[in-house]
């Protein structure tokens, strides 16, 4: 059994993490922290962990992490570059659920987060955690920054179309529709329930965090800078997110074939029958990401749906996946749970 | 007080018409027909009436509408124009909220329809009551197609940059979001509430009955035929449609300006202010469109968020708006309704 | 026109005061007070007002309330009773929408309230606004204060049979279901999406502030104490109350003429037919309280249903119908919306 | 690997045992049978499934399942009793999901559910499926009749009460409120999104099918016969039964005590601390039962509060523990799923 701690486990990655963790077959959960829960069961705050875990929070600590394997850090920005460094030198493993290290350049992780980066050498050795473009690299990372929800959809949606080359890269629209859990478990008015029930809204259309990191991880699909507007939406649904990706085509290809056999041995990622409407539910607390691939009607433009859960693919499901990878485990060990349909 | 009948009153659109009508000031409803309802009272069926209107739905026939200035139908496809010619004679003006006048190619109708027209004349003399962009032809017709949900929101949005020239008529995208009661009250096992509940997917992207609707009306504020991608989503909400639409500029403008002074004289349409992004709740019940207006980070892209209820400016609402307009009434008489927020 | 103010706009409640008093054929409103958004247009909070007020937020003050005839308490408990005397003096009618009146015995306020009451004489002379049992005392009142949204639904169920001796007033149970609108627009955990959609609990069950003031209403109408077994829920919907109320028979009765004649002249109560089951959808937004009253089968119990709108009848509305009341208007004035279903 | 097959898979219990079974670890799928969708990939209707099962539809017959260990009909009511008495002679194992064989008195059976039992020895044979009060005839049955949904809640928590003599049995109350999937899968108007979602409402107040069952099981506990109120209501969520049960005390007891006594060696119910509320959620896609005792403030009632995922412990989960029972294999193998929270 490998031994696995969390920090900041309080959130809704938090709970995911827990709840994949404590069923997953190879992995021992030995500590979970949290400044504001210290001394809580975690059963107590996630009831649905009752019979599952004994596990108490306990203050953030080094002492408190240093017999793990690895530790997740689901945490806001700018915790994990001050406190991973440490546990690395330790030669514990990290993969971080937080935007900490994303991005490539820090000029723009400044201009984006508000803050200058702490930790620029492990910034510049963290491996961009999507195992489906970058499998090797994370297998051998001590450090592995786990993808943002939005941006895990929309480069399965589009990564094989530029790599290919067969959509105009400067010209790419991702419309995507999250679930309210992407807000977090803050309290804050714009997520309360009489606020976002029954109804729906475009947000950040100026500009958006997910913005730069999913502009970087495209070009690098793509081999050179791509052009992107990326819009996205609250739902009024827990979990999910719905990714509508527009390209232009410069160029004929059967594209059904091209994503079936792009992801023809990837086991989190479902290509469905040519006309297909994958439903954000049938993802629904799985870690699959389905695909469907359409071309619209009179036009040039390809428009390739991807559904995932996101706080299973999109965050904490992802993060175990590339746990297992730089752990040596079974990729998909822990992570075969069906969606929850209806 | 005008005198009024609905064709087909027993769907999300006629309790819809009902529920405007009889708030409204100059009119009395006479009449409302339902093969399958006859006798029964409309607020045994629709509870929200009770103590608004003691009418009970007639057998369809001539001579329950005989007296009628004006008649709505508010019926599936086909029925209209089978019907509305004998009304029309008699000098009852129409107003149709069904798909059956709006298209000017009856070829195109017949293709997405999947019957031939059989009123040609009368779909040749039909007029689309879209007020904002038709006024004056509304005023003096006897037939009104109301437009469908979709179209009025991406019209709404798109219009004004396609009259002024400022953007590319062929590479147009609008990204649309409904709530379920679009899909009307029909016992179908996809509008279930067990089936679209916290779950969210596109439908129809290879063809929905609203693209050439929308291509055909856009062309016109063009001048010029259209290139559009359009692609309906379903959303777990009740009411409202989001239009998210995407057009390239081919000029430099002020864009806030330009949506400000093209609907500052309409009482149906909200310009927002710069930098907001509208909620559907925020008209759930109201006879208002919102719009804004949204530069794309980084990008040539316009990027305009329109929101309506689907069965309010959508269809019965907008229906109403062309009843008064056709009947001399002011304009707004019976939509003042605030949405109902929250 | 009267003159209207509103202390403490920001929340639910007040939103809705604005949506009713705005369409108010005979009230004008004139200032609407909140410390933390002094100088921001009402309708920039609440986009649903655009086109309907240009009202902004002043800073809490007597002065700006001096002019009104009526101010609206939509504050938190403890602030009415500490502002209220003030404006009352001036010759000021005051409604309260809080708690701060509602109890007559200042010990039991004291206790479950967690504060000492400031202001014992106003509570000696408020009148307690539930029109449909105290109506001549509000049309005299200067000071009324508003019932809790449980509390109406549950005196509307069950004083009927109260006032007729025909249950036992010692053994009631009120089985309450409410949205989540009830818990009120600030930042809290427990109300975000995430954390009530798709989920249904109980809450309060070992003691809720409404039970005192239900208890105190139903022994009233008793003639005798009563005994009452409370059990709030939380349902995953924005706006409703339905409360499934049980008495246990004494005596034989037509219990659907005893509800049919008593509220037969009532403009705000619809007793449905014999074997009705109402909708919280069928009274939403308007200010209706819909019953049923049923037999249990094979029971001496009664099973007495009744829907309102939270923050309508169960709230600002009623707080408008007392306020009618109060200035000698149309008790019915500017509450006729229709609800609004689906 | 035990050999399992499903008559009539296609509702919500069909694809919540294939859900559940898939991941079983000791069970092999080995046919499923539905008349309409006979030839057709589970996985094609049911997209969750896709990557965890090739079995398609087959036409439904003796041969298709005479291969099976044990047969699961998750069919309407009539068909079990029609066709399990073939399959049961042939010694294979059934466990029913219908209400089939849950009524001990048959002419009961024949008024609620309009039709006389066709296979009265088998009903006489049955044994009821709730392992918690019924392990040991569960264990050497051939044929289980699996509860129904409101009637396992219920039960867990009004049982013990009984069965210690510690309440009236004459004075029992269950206020029941359910998720929308227990209406079916059926189209029905009544159970569209737009009729049921963000509104509340009771049905079957004059009388529902589950409470004759209720009423046989808890007389059966209580060992003299029960009086009933049993109401239930239509909740805006998906999966979920909340049952708020209330009983009269007639003696004193440490309640809490008894529940974690009563439950203690049970895997499938988790008696919550004192003062706990449980939240549906907690158990959505779970087999638990929560459950919390609470005693009414200034009352002599007991009130207890129970929730379930009425598909699994409600249902389908259910099931499996009862044929994990029968065929000798760990009570909990394939049901130790966590509740999806968020």
């Amino acid at each position: 059994m490998v031994k696995i701690g969390i920090v900041g486990g309080t959130g809704y990655t938090g709970v995911e993490l827990l709840r994949i963790l404590c069923a997953h077959p190879h992995a021992q959960l030995c500590a979970i922290t949290s400044r504001t829960e210290a001394g809580r069961p975690v059963a107590d705050l996630y009831p649905n962990l009752r019979g599952h875990t004994d596990l108490c929070f306990v203050e953030p600590s080094e002492a408190a992490l240093a017999g793990c394997d690895l530790v997740f850090f689901a945490t806001p920005h700018g915790v994990a570059m001050a406190q991973a460094p440490a546990l690395l030198a330790r030669g514990i493993k990290v993969v971080d659920l937080s935007a900490d290290f994303r991005l490539r350049d820090l000029d723009v992780f400044a201009q984006w987060y508000g803050m200058t980066h702490s930790a620029p050498d492990w910034a510049a050795k963290a491996v961009y955690g999507l195992p489906e473009l970058n499998r090797a690299d994370i297998q051998s990372a001590d450090l592995v920054a786990a993808p943002g929800c939005y941006p895990t959809a929309v480069q399965l949606a589009l990564a094989p179309l530029l790599a290919a080359g067969l959509v105009d890269p400067s010209d790419l629209i991702a419309d995507c529709k999250s679930g309210v859990s992407g807000a977090g478990r803050g309290a804050n008015v714009g997520a309360l329930f009489a606020e976002v029930n029954d109804s729906f809204k475009a947000y950040g259309v100026s500009g958006h965090r997910h913005l730069p990191e999913i502009s970087q991880q495209l070009s690098i699909a793509a081999g050179t800078p791509v052009g992107l507007v990326f819009t996205p939406h609250l739902t009024p649904m827990t979990r999910g997110i719905h990714a509508t990706c527009y390209a232009r085509l410069t160029a004929d290809a059967d594209l059904q074939a091209l994503f079936e056999s792009t992801y023809a041995d990837e086991p989190m990622v479902d290509v469905m029958p040519a006309g297909s409407h994958p439903e954000t539910r049938s993802v629904r607390g799985s870690n699959q990401c389905r695909l469907a691939v359409h071309r619209a009607p009179g036009s040039d433009r390809v428009v390739v749906l991807a559904v995932e859960d996101n706080l299973v693919k999109g965050a904490s499901g992802q993060a175990v996946q590339c746990m297992n990878l730089m752990l040596g485990l079974d990729e998909s060990a822990g992570l075969g749970g069906i969606g929850l349909l209806p």
